[in-house]
């Protein structure tokens, strides 16, 4: 719940194709301010382009670097009124081969990276009592399946950073809250070509209207946390 | 996901103050044209005058009552496009003295009647392979406190009767959602005359906004289940 | 935790074949009198002839009569100190065509009458501030599949009167649990004459041994919800 | 389930006063070998003498730490039958003012040395197609905290750990198992002095009992996951 009056300001931390593209660009229309971050952003410059936000270059793991992107934003487009949290990294095998160091990547990728963006977005949402805090969750935060060890062990992780912090701002005036996204992101590398109506892959434009929906909740009616599915979707 | 260039039919069942009113005027603003199921419906005429929408008598633990009903507003309005359940009865008491006839009263009032409803729903639903088909849970649908067993026996059975149906129906076309309102609504008996800020409260009208954001989600992304809780409330 | 020196006292509500007989037999081998309830006992008079014990014809969805049958086992066997309901009832369908009243005698059966158990068994225990009570759960009583609505709301409703009871009753001495068998029975209908190696299934007897070391769990550290399933089993 | 007439080997890793020195003595009492991993062993003489163990220095966040370990173990006392991962570290305060090496000491202490030591024990456990992998959990593997986040974030991810290893080794021989220990841990810092009767904290000579029995089962009927609460625990 913010003054919507005035052009807010979104950053959005691990951003790419699929979701955080169709979140940049649902924001933008309605009028955000929106940073996006990325180890990578020569990627990112036709969305930048398109949105009339800004990228900004960074290792999410680096505590330093993120609270600097943050320094950044706040001059250029002042304090965040929403924050997304997207990054992750899938590594996969079965427990005996698995590479200790792919492992602690994984964490420090999908949930470490969280954390850090969670307290730099905190320290400035609490100064003025209000602000969102949203991450981006999976299948994997709620059911640890085999060979996929590494990305359960960040996705739960990082599913105990928002309810935590749920319980620790809610009070305070920030809305964290978390969405499982229980479907392959449609136009993803694992969906390409798949036979089946398009529909039958979560839509990204389609998730960036719930992320929306929920930042703009009363603050008498708080989600803290929501899944979504197609609709064919087996779970 | 349905047809909004037409009006849409809305059926809410275990319609009375609160969150029932609150919804009936948010989807009449939106063009729906909305019927009100509750065993008294005397109480409903300020609304149904609002709203421009209809009551029925009925006892939703009534299969040919609420199926009666249903054909009703089929007539009238033409088939349901977002069907609510709402209805729930509190019984308290340690296990031992609790009335075995009021633990039963308490099932088939808040999760029976739900399945009454489904099924009048589904039957509509499935004809045109649409439709939404929404149900009113509380903290009591995932935690069971001491001396109210009978209320949370019926809400797990209905969150039960939720999940099974979404599993069941979702490949089918039809939206099934669970709502988990973790907190006392604004202006119910258990809140009137509390101290501190308005909003420590579910505002009844924040949370028909959900609802009709939940009702709107296209298919390729939609909520199962979703919690809704004051930003002050201890979870 | 209780005194293990004397003799003490089994109800098992729901006896049939399966775990019930096992549990029966274990039970008996430790010293435990065992009491049997179940609406048909002509079939459980080689059991009773094998344990030592006694059985009660009752249906334990009627109050009365199952407050009989605990009165009738205070003066046979002293008042209990293990209680065990393992009674349910299975129906299956798609929900547009299920009886109304098929879902409400799986409820009944299931659940009603889990309630019915808890109370006859709880007015004992808490006279002598001891006691274990324990339910029989499945895969359902935490996942609710399509078609197996009925089944679903029951074992969840039980679940929450295990939940709620635990947290009434642990304080006051007696130890609730919850047991979910997450996998089909040996022995039983679904799986005779299936291929594979026999511990392929939920052996019944091993289940018991479970059961047996939980009541014998003492007060500082209780469980009260587990899982029980076979080595191979998929979840 | 193992051959219980040969003697059998536990490593347990984490080990310290409490819970490691209980199960150490009970598993000792049933002729088990018994190895103490930690990075102070000269505390554990005491222990070492008494259950006939022996006590190996180690930082488990090292692989080849953790995994040189193991393999002294292989040939001090054979395989091993049972592990046990205990370590945890806890690290408190609001999400603004921790520091963020806390956090990552926090999952690597938790978390990550708990996949090292799952993968050690997983490589010697599939070569006999037998073995119990356990994992210590908390009140804090469920439920995330305010001012808790690092905590709760290595709890979580463990738990991730647990369960996703429980799916893909159950059907490869080797029994894994969580236990959420839901309240303190009697004559641990946190307890000594409070009022109330003994038993209301937990006894880790019971939870030392509970994880022999689970060892026990037969791996036709399983546990993954129970919870372990004294009797007079809020939950």
């Amino acid at each position: 719940m913010t003054d919507e009056t005035a052009a807010q300001t979104a950053i959005i931390v691990g951003a790419g194709k699929g979701l955080s593209a169709s979140l940049a660009r649902r924001l933008a229309r309605e009028g955000f301010r929106v940073a996006l971050v990325a180890r990578d952003v020569d990627k990112l410059a036709p969305l930048v382009a398109e949105t009339g936000g800004r990228a900004y270059a960074a290792d999410a793991q680096n505590a330093p670097a993120i609270e600097g992107v943050f320094a950044e934003v706040d001059k250029a487009f002042g304090p965040p009124d929403l924050v997304v949290f997207n990054a992750s990294m899938r590594y996969r095998g079965p427990v005996e081969v698995l590479d200790p160091a792919d492992v602690m990547e994984a964490y420090s990728v999908g949930a470490f990276a969280g954390f850090l963006t969670a307290q730099a977005a905190t320290r400035r949402m609490l100064a003025r009592g209000q602000g969102s805090l949203f991450f981006t969750g999976a299948t994997a935060s709620v059911k640890a399946m085999p060979h996929s060890v590494p990305f359960a062990m960040a996705k739960f992780a990082l599913r105990a950073l928002a309810q935590g912090l749920a319980r620790e701002l809610g009070p305070r005036g920030i809305h964290v809250a978390h969405f499982i996204l229980d479907g392959g992101i449609a136009s993803s590398w694992a969906t390409a070509g798949e036979p089946g109506p398009a529909d039958k892959w979560l839509d990204p434009d389609a998730i960036a209207e719930t992320y929306l929906s929920v930042h703009r909740q009363h603050r008498s009616a708080w989600t803290c946390e929501l899944d979504l599915r197609p609709w064919v979707e087996k779970f």
